[in-house]
This record gives structure tokens, sequence and C-alpha cells, in this order.
């Protein structure tokens, strides 16, 4: 039986070759009805691609596209490194912009990616995000998109996440072994999948301990800890309720470091007064003053993941229906800002 | 008199419309020669060009490329925080790099930034960069590059850089003044613009106070602080000399937070035993233990005058005669690492 080609196919569906070529490998420059044509009478003829013009594709332009909240942060700093490490070896180059928190921008960022032909996306979203339009009908064209971290549950695709629940769930535990009773939780806006999943593991915890969930206990900070106005009146709050906290967990790297300031600045003393306890992947945390017990994720490992997902959809785009999503076990280093009372 | 148009000095000298208008804007795309030959007929001509026309421009990628050793230094991420503060006002879209301190990676994002037309360049060198021919060759070409904090003698163009000098003497100062006599001096490879600047400043305030300069108390570390057996290795030799020092002064990021971490290891009492300051823009410097003495360099201000200079190169290129070199000043903020003995 003689072997069909592209240029048969072309031919019979009165098609560009081009057209037909992007068509078999899920381009989304092509629409899905031609798409299906394509490869419906591909099948059909039993049309089989040729290993090495596989290798020689010209549409790639071997770069991906990474939009993270921002830079200045260890976890999404060591993510990044994790993805260029892969990257490096399989020779994509790696493209980074920052959202700042604002959807604006990660959208102005996801089309500017999209008109230079990137390859690939890996986003970890805005604490603004809640439209999901723009990620959506990129997918819907066939272009490969891996989230991570911040992940949205109404987009089905691979994701790369911390076991936030877990995380939680341990680090509120080490701080109820640890005899405290009283433990606060500062945390994020509410409508981030890392929020809730961490409230929750907090809540689960107290929950198996025997101690009530009380929400008067729970700041979020709709800022993330970078405005140190809005962490000074949260933290003000909870030390004057009427019975004030004797632990503090914190969800993230800048509420960490962001309540350990303010604690400092109020005279409050860690760990005799109040435990800390916090999300943070900080080098320097054991400098810090009392040394912070923190939850680290494992950032690198969870880099390198998203970008061999990623690679799998952009070389596979045919087998897209097995989506994973990736839960890294977190670790709780511990030091003496959660000792004992 | 008729006004002469870009057609005109097409026909006269049988090029291309497109070729005429690259050469007039001192496009890289165009070679030397072409350019003089159309510049100088432009010019007998007295030919002026149409504003309206300058604004649709249509080879304008309206995106610049940024290459940083890397992000994950506070520093850096603060600078590339007041690059796309400029950008985004602008309507320029930032893509970022990171070298990770070698010179083929420096190179690879060069060539790739270039094949995707980016419009100019803003380039922290990597600190085993010693060969500047990937970037001579671009700059012949007409390519704008401005270089930050990092930054090639050889090179003639814009450069923002910190006053390392003034800051290192002030720093160096500030601990004479606190009564520490043998003053040891951490830093960088010796190749790198900032390492001889701040050497430069720190000999200097020792031989104005009558201290005699000695190569011993001064160490370089190839990683730059990033390998803490070189950290521990080079601390420990010089705690270990005859005459250790009674202070260090650091020279980067890394080095200080580094020396911090390894003196605690040491037991080695900050600032009894041995007083401490550091070059850091890290935002938890305070809360260390102890607090620590830092030079802080103006890093959003840097990143958004780099971005102001090379906006003017990209929309001005014929006025690139008047090279600036911009030094911003560093500011001490003085807390318990370096009190008086």
């Amino acid at each position: 039986m003689e072997t069909i080609t592209i240029k048969d196919i072309a031919k019979a569906l009165h098609l560009s070759t081009s057209t037909v070529s992007r068509a078999l490998r899920n381009s989304y420059e092509i629409n899905p009805e031609t798409k299906r044509l394509v490869t419906e009478y591909a099948q059909k003829m039993q049309y089989r691609p040729n290993p090495i013009a596989l290798s020689l594709r010209e549409s790639r332009s071997k770069s991906i596209g990474v939009i993270i909240p921002e830079i200045a942060n260890n976890f999404f700093s060591q993510l990044i490194n994790g993805i260029e490490s892969v990257a490096y070896d399989l020779g994509y180059y790696v493209v980074i912009f920052q959202s700042h928190e604002s959807y604006e921008r990660e959208v102005a960022h996801t089309n500017f990616l999209v008109s230079r032909k990137v390859d690939g996306l890996l986003i970890s979203l805005s604490s603004l995000t809640t439209n999901l339009l723009h990620f959506q009908e990129l997918m819907t064209k066939g272009l490969p998109i891996v989230f991570m971290d911040r992940v949205p549950n109404e987009i089905a695709t691979h994701k790369v996440v911390a076991d936030n629940f877990e995380g939680s769930y341990g680090a509120t535990q080490h701080l109820i072994r640890a005899g405290r009773r009283r433990i606060a939780h500062l945390t994020s806006p509410i409508y981030l999948s890392i929020t809730t999943e961490r409230l929750a593991g907090y809540r689960k915890a107290l929950e198996d301990h025997g101690i009530a969930f009380d929400e008067k206990y729970v700041r979020y900070f709709a800022h993330g800890g970078k405005d140190e106005g809005e962490n000074r009146d949260g933290i003000r709050a909870l030390m004057q309720l009427p019975e004030p906290p004797d632990a503090i967990f914190s969800a993230s790297d800048r509420l960490s470091t962001g309540c350990l300031a303010v604690l400092q600045n109020e005279k409050v003393k860690v760990p005799e007064q109040v435990a800390l306890v916090g999300f943070t992947n900080s080098g320097v945390a054991d400098l810090f003053n009392p040394p912070l017990t923190t939850v680290v994720q494992p950032a690198m490992e969870m880099g390198q993941q998203a970008m061999n997902l990623l690679i799998r959809l952009i070389e596979h785009p045919q087998a897209q229906n097995n989506f994973e999503t990736m839960a890294f076990k977190t670790s709780l280093n511990v030091r003496e800002s959660s000792a004992g009372a």
C-alpha cells in the first residue's frame, strides 16, 4: 500500500499543505471545523506522519511564556528557575512576565505572548483574575497552557500545585501540639485557590483537635501582605480582641515577613506571647529574630514538572484528554518562632 | 521649494523606500555604507521627516529585552519593577531573561531577543562576561542598548549605575567611626565594574582615616555569595587570621546574608565581636538577628531611568552621540549589626 502524504490530503480537501500540517498537529491557528475535516480524512486514509518531518516542523518558536504575579518572591523565582532548568536542556526559551496582581496586565501579557507565537503558556493567576475567558479562548484554539500554584477550577488542563491542605493542616497541628489554642490565620483574598485550600487545612486541623473554628481569628488581606498599613491594622485588630490569639499561622511569604515586622514593632514577644508559623520560601528565615518556622513548597520541582507537562502538551497535542493535577508535598521547618509556650 | 520625500531619495539612489526609511532611522538591519549614502543624500537635499509618518513606523515591535544575572535578588527585581513602570505607561512590553551568571546564556538570550525584533536591550552583565562582541556587533548595527549596574567600560552608550564608590566609602567610614580598625571586605569577582568601584571606595576610606589597606582582609567570592561552602571557608579563613577582623563590609546581597549566616553558625557575636555592614536591597534586613546595617541602591529609580534612556535611543536614534552615565546615590541604613564596640 502506498503511503499517503500531507500533500495528498491537501489536494483531496482543496486545502494548502501548511493548513493540513497545522490542522494535524492541532494548531490553534486553524479553525475547529477544518481540523475535524483533516483529521477524519487522515484517519480514513491511514495517514502516518513522517517522524523526520515532524522534527522539522517550521512553525514552532521553541519559546514559552510564563506569567506570574511577581518575581520578587522566593517561591516564584524558584519556580522560574525550575522551569528554566528544563527549558534550557530542551532548547526552549522562557519569556517571563509579571502580572503584578492585575487582571488587565495578565490579559495584555497573554495577548502579547500569543502574538509572538509562543508554543505554550505557564500561568499562575493574578489575585484579581476572576474572568478566565482570555485563557479559555486560547485553549479552545489548541494553545497548550499549564497552570501553577494559583490554578482555576473551571479550566481542564494540567496543573501543578503544592499540597496546600496538608501543608496548612501540618502547620496548624504543630501549633496546637506546642500548646496553642487561639490560632489566628492570615491569608490572601478568598477567591484564590491557594487561599481556600490553606484555609480548609487550617480549619480541619482545629476541628480534628477539638478546637472550634472561629471566623474572627481569620483575616483576609486584600494586598496579600504587600501593604504595610493593611498588615499593621489587621494584626492590631487581632491583638485587640478580648481573647487575642496565642499563635498566628500566615498563608503567604509577604504575610509571614509582614506579620513578624508588625509583631516586632508592636513589642509582641515571639514565640512567648504569640507563636508564628508562615508559608514562605525565603532563604533567610533562619536569620530572622526569632528564626521563623516555615512551610516550604518545593518550588524548583514544581517548576520543572510544570515545564515537563507543558512540553508534553506541545509535542503531543493529540493526547490532550488525560489531564493531571500534580500536588507536591510541602515541608515544615520548625524553628524558634513556634516554640512551646 | 518642493518637499523631498523618502520615495524621491529611494528613486535617486536606486534603493527601496523601506531601505531608505530604515537607513534614516539608523536601523541595525541596514549596513553602515548604505546608511551613510542615504543620510548624506538626505542632508544634501534638506530632507525633513514627516512627523505623522514617523509615529506610524511599522517596524517597531514596542517590546524591549532585559537580561539580568538573576531575578531572585531584591536589587534586580526592584530594578525590573522600575523598568516595567515606565514601559507600561509608554505601551512597551518588557521581556525578561536571566543569564544565571553564564556568558553562554547571555549570548543566547541576546540572539533570541534580537531574532524576535525587540526595539532595544537593557543589560546587566553576567559575572563571567569578559567578551563583549555580542553587544558590540548589535550596537554597530544600530540596536539601542543601555547597561545597568554591571556595566562595561569598553562600550560607549548610556549607563545607569549606583554611586558604588561613595556607597562603599560611606559604609567603611561608618565602621571606622564605630571604632573598628581591622575591616574586612567580602566581594565578587574582580572583573565586574561594581567590584572594582566598591573596592576602591573601601580602600580610599581606610586610607583617608590613616588605616593601611591590607590585601589579606579582602576576599573575592567566585560565586558571589551563592555557594554556602565557599562563604563558610572564606569567612573562616578571615576569622582564623592572627589578627582577625573586627568588622566586615560585604559588597553584595548574597554575601551580606551569607556572611550573617556563617557568623551565626560559627557563634561569632555580631556586632560585639564583628560589626557587619552589607550592600543589599532586601526588604527584611530589619527582621534579622541582629538587624543588619545596609547600603541600599535606589533600584526602582535606576530601572526607571534606564528605561527612559533606552526609549530616548529608540525614538531618537540620530542623537546617539551624547552618552550619559548616570550614577545614583546609595543610602546607608544604620541598624544594630554595626553598633559601636
